[in-house]
């Protein structure tokens, strides 16, 4: 009987949890959307709500505001570029090629939802101090990829450690980050922003070379 | 008879002018104060009008809506700002404290009023195309200076001329304007953001110096 019954309700959880999720899930598609078509500001809970079919009620039972919601995808988001970053990178046996394979799996990425980007790159600059802190762990990881790759070229014999690599990993990233205007304001392609990031890339990376 | 209409209409041309002229200032003056306390997003024509002690039609009679309201305040910054940082170079003998006195400038320019100059980077990553072009034609003479002081270097026998110049001149824009995150998310002072924007500099200079 208690057997049963210890058996039977971890599966309850699940199921429970599992609903949950799918909640979360739809919301967080239906937000991820909207945010593209109308921007941060331009979407509102209720509209996200009524995209993924449900009360705000049962948004709110999921997300405890519009930030959250937000960050909630900023984060999806880093993690899955994490992804496509490390991959594109293995094997590269150049600090130019992979950060440069690093970059466009970047492109590739945000490419199909750059409004997103846009708008995550806005909310940024007036978000508080927790989120601020949150997208700082969810963007960690890849300035960690940029500074291996740059701490790989020290060890091929590429650079020579001449200035704080991690200012280096943060000055690169920033520049990726920015190139972005690039395919907002004056409708570059990929090509076009991977052509004008390998300059700046050698720019940035002149003074280090061994 | 004529002399004297001729005389007295551009008169009270004038006095209309100045009245409108003073309108518009007392709109921008209590707009940059609202701003700078909420947000872009947080401040309403309404709250702008009560402000200044005036309608919103009134409002509305000097500017076509917020978006264009907080353009005439990034672009009167831009200009101000222009002229701080020309000053600011006079007289410096090397690239690096010659772009360092400007940059500094800056910094004096902008910490009085940093979350207006948050709202506004925010803000340029979603507007219009229009309010893009106007942006860049009001930072286009800073990014000129900063292009004067690569070139004097050059012409010093300072720095060679490897990478393009105005490559250069807007990678150093951009990390600039990056650097204030430090200030509005980790409280750091202008000293400390000099700091960290001397390194940078020294960096993205590396690899042009003789």
């Amino acid at each position: 009987m208690r057997v049963i019954a210890a058996s039977t309700r971890p599966a309850k959880i699940t199921r429970r949890a599992l609903a949950k999720q799918q909640t979360r899930e739809k919301v967080l598609l239906a937000a991820r959307q909207l945010f593209t078509e109308r921007g941060y500001e331009g979407a509102t809970i209720r509209d996200i709500a009524r995209a993924a079919g449900m009360s705000t009620g049962a948004v709110f039972a999921s997300f405890a505001d519009k930030s959250e919601l937000f960050g909630d995808i900023l984060t999806a988001d880093h993690a899955a570029l994490t992804e496509a970053m490390s991959d594109a990178a293995q094997g590269k046996t150049t600090v130019d090629s992979a950060l440069m394979a690093m970059f466009k799996a970047g492109y590739d990425f945000h490419y199909p939802q750059l409004p997103l980007f846009a708008a995550g790159v806005a909310v940024s600059w007036t978000w508080t101090e927790s989120s601020e802190q949150r997208n700082r762990e969810a963007v960690r990881p890849i300035r960690d990829l940029i500074l291996q790759q740059l701490r790989a070229g020290v060890e091929r014999g590429e650079l020579v450690e001449r200035h704080d690599m991690r200012l280096v990993a943060s000055t690169l990233w920033d520049t990726y980050v920015r190139s972005y205007r690039r395919a907002v304001f004056d409708g570059w392609s990929s090509d076009d922003l991977q052509t004008l990031l390998r300059d700046q890339v050698a720019l940035i990376l002149a003074g280090l070379r061994a």
